[in-house]
């Protein structure tokens, strides 16, 4: 997906993410495209196999040079977090232990109001095939692990970071901005707006013998404001669906249907139909 | 990261995810993968570059094979939202236009909700170079959107599937409670039946030379769509609106108006316009 806008500034910062014996540099660089998308940028590496800095890790960043560029490489996991206050480890599982367990929303929250606080933070990933080991998960505060098909739980390593920096980024929205956006932002047209559309259909309707019996006419018109004033057009929509009706009701067609009923009228010059959206 | 449990059954179901001609077989694959391990398995392929099936596709699937044999590929997006009641299309950015705005998480609540009342809901990704086009935009009914850093935006198609899957088991999870919902009373038409619709109008304006001038028709089509779309109209009003525009068409004014520019044909017996509501 396109849309990125290289005048806006560079969100940076966030928890710092730490990649214990990181094997492939296309994982590498795609773990920093990731936290690239949601405004992370501090990458850490202990012992990745192929040594550091690495072409095809850049190569695989997609332009998160940012990233790439402030990667720090460790020899021990120890040292990779020893400046940090608090640190997540991820799992695929749960495991047996006395460490909270938390999903990636909750954990994002979480570092967001430690981070807030003054805390420095930093959430570890495994190794391609076998994740953390148990004493790698020790030196963890809590851990993280994520909700998925039990039957299918293989996440890459790309994409655990993703949905951690993608919570991360979501912890910071407003919370107004989080509230579902139930509905168009249009203004919808006035009842004046509504019922002059209502009242201009009616009018064409009946000028055909639409509305057959006649006793069933006001059912029928019920019903059709009913299915109009449902969406709450906005002022422009009426104004186009005005257009429409008019050069239903007005115009008649150019050239014969095959199987329509009844001749149809050729325009005179003057009756040439207006243009779509001319109603005033 | 590891930790599948084949014992465990497999999570199948929710939303249809429909790429719109995608290029390389491993995004396919992996798109497939991220759709497994968030327990989605309805995946539909819009005119794939490379045909169908792909083996790269189901190589990178690492195992997601009842997503790759369940793969369902079609001539053209209309027909793969067909049988669909509600579609969201994936863009990078918000565009202009009547069409609500939701990020996934809401998006996520909003097709859960759908789905539990019994609707057929889809999700629509573009192309990994440009994504969707503003006519493919156009078919579907709200769009989501990303809160992606603004400066590095891009946002690879397994990962945006991958963002959407997580959020739809996440959906899954949260209380009823804290999911607000406040979608619509009436369940929506399928895409099929507001194409049929839309169709239905389109060629009765096109024949009155409604779409002047013709260079401007593509982006009118666009805008009358919208304005369709928007409403979630259900099976019956599209019924109760195909009459209408039918009697439209069909039939001319009984008698003239006092203003009306062209004059109307009387009706003949057999041209006797049917009365609201009939069309099938």
């Amino acid at each position: 997906m396109a849309g990125t806008d290289r005048q806006r500034p560079l969100i940076t910062g966030g928890p710092a993410v730490i990649l214990v014996e990181p094997q492939l540099g296309e994982n590498i660089g795609m773990v920093a495209r990731a936290m690239a998308n949601f405004g992370l940028s501090e990458l850490r590496l202990v012992q990745p196999r192929d040594g550091w800095p690495n072409p095809k890790a850049r190569a695989a960043a997609s332009k998160a040079d940012h990233v790439i560029d402030g990667t720090a490489v460790f020899d021990t996991l120890e040292a990779a977090i020893a400046d940090l206050n608090f640190v997540f480890a991820t799992t695929a599982r749960a495991r047996d232990g006395f460490k909270p367990v938390r999903g990636p929303q909750s954990a994002a929250q979480s570092l967001r109001a430690r981070m807030e606080s003054g805390q420095q933070c930093g959430v570890l990933f495994g190794r391609e095939r076998w994740g953390l080991s148990n004493e790698e998960i020790s030196l963890a505060d809590e851990i993280v692990t994520y909700p998925v098909n039990p039957a299918f739980a293989s996440l890459n390593i790309a994409q655990a970071v993703l949905l951690m920096s993608y919570e991360w980024m979501q912890s910071g929205l407003a919370p107004s901005s989080e509230t579902p956006f139930s509905g168009p932002r249009v203004q919808p047209a006035t009842k004046s707006d509504l019922q002059g559309f209502s009242d201009q259909l009616e009018e064409a309707l009946q000028a055909r013998g639409y509305f057959r019996p006649p006793a069933k006419k006001p059912k029928m018109v019920d019903g059709l404001r009913a299915v109009l004033s449902r969406p709450g057009f906005s002022k422009t929509e009426i104004q186009l669906l005005r257009g429409v009706i008019r050069s239903l009701d007005r115009f008649s067609r150019k050239s014969p249907r095959g199987s329509g009923p009844p001749d149809p009228v050729e325009d005179d010059e003057q009756s040439a139909p207006v243009a779509g959206g001319s109603e005033p």
